[in-house]
């Protein structure tokens, strides 16, 4: 097995027992006939819940609407490809030649979709907990650091403060839409980063919930940018 | 424990230890403030993982283009509130009187949220391979179901004579969208079915392809919706 393979394997603190299972987890489908797109869609889930299950494990006083942007900003395909560089995946990846020459060894979702796959191939190599344990290794760190910015503050404030300490004026939040009253009351609150270009949008019961959800969106999207 | 609550064990397939954690996944928030919405957020992706699996395994010639809608409709709201039926998850929910008045033992969402919390609960007093095992009893038949739909013929066909036998015109598809050639094509293709007053869109690298897909997304909405 080529050296890279060995040094990838050390770094996911797992090795293959079947080769070819590695092999066509990095095999985009350019490549061949047998690529890794049936992988991505089991591996996608089993990231998915690895997340979650940290999420909710670290943050025990944190409501779903919070925990769920917190897992966004950590699966997402950005954050997918910061954590595939780290592993040197881009250069083992096995692509077609017009994908080479276009730098697809260095394109976000070629490598957030073979490290999905890698996810796959651990669990059917090995077991579910294989996987799971592969995830855990490589996510702990954002999962902290997501826990140092959800760590109590709330997260308007949080967020207010973060961009000052950056110059930056503070958000805008907007209500762009409303619904009902009392009970049934469903608020639309935008949240908008100006100078950043961003927008955040979520929708909650209360103006004030909403604010709050899309202030953790948005630190959250900060957390992870700032790698 | 009362008998609703043994009924429910044993159709789920798991009796638990720690009663506490089955009905803190019954209780909405409507009732109390240790509601059911954090466990929920973990049950979701539990059941989206082994319906991924569970996928993978019984069509292994699909492509994930084929997979994932599949899995979408099979996760949905709609089915999900349909399998809590089955369980009579209804009755033994716990609803504050606002929403017990207004009919919330039927309401869709919280049927669905319900059932994901109680994954997550199976989880926490077990492990992941007891919920990953009540997952697949639940959901065994319509991944079956599914596999006839999905098996052997062109998604295309399929839906073709599915709209034939219930005497409804053809579907309509069409191209919405078209940009770049050749090896970077990319095709936005709508299926409409007309009289039953849905569009399925996908996107592909060529027209076929993109056809058949929006056509299996159509059919997996056929199968989840006639029960």
């Amino acid at each position: 097995m080529p050296a890279s393979l060995e040094i990838l394997q050390q770094r996911l603190g797992h090795r293959f027992r079947r080769r070819e299972l590695l092999l066509r987890a990095l095999t985009h489908r350019s490549f061949a006939a047998e690529h890794n797109e049936r992988l991505e869609f089991v591996g996608d889930s089993i990231l998915n819940y690895t997340v979650a299950k940290m999420l909710f494990e670290t943050f025990p006083d944190l409501p779903e609407g919070r925990l769920s942007p917190l897992r966004a900003a950590l699966v997402r395909e950005s954050t997918l490809a910061d954590t595939a560089r780290e592993l040197d995946l881009g250069a083992v990846l096995r692509l077609g030649a017009g994908e080479l020459k276009s730098g697809g060894r260095e394109r976000p979702s070629i490598l957030a979709d073979a490290l999905e796959a890698v996810f796959a191939a651990v669990s059917l190599d090995a077991d579910f907990a294989a996987a799971e344990a592969v995830v855990r290794r490589l996510f702990a760190d954002k999962v902290r650091q997501a826990e140092r910015l959800a760590g109590g503050k709330d997260p308007k404030s949080a967020l207010q403060e973060r961009l000052q300490a950056q110059k930056l004026p503070p958000p805008a939040y907007r209500i762009e839409h409303q619904q009902g009253a009392g009970h049934e009351a469903l608020f639309d609150v935008a949240c908008d980063l100006g100078a950043l270009g961003r927008v955040f949008r979520a929708r909650a019961s209360s103006r004030r919930a909403a604010e709050k959800d899309c202030a953790a969106q948005a630190l959250a999207w900060l957390a992870a940018r700032k790698k």
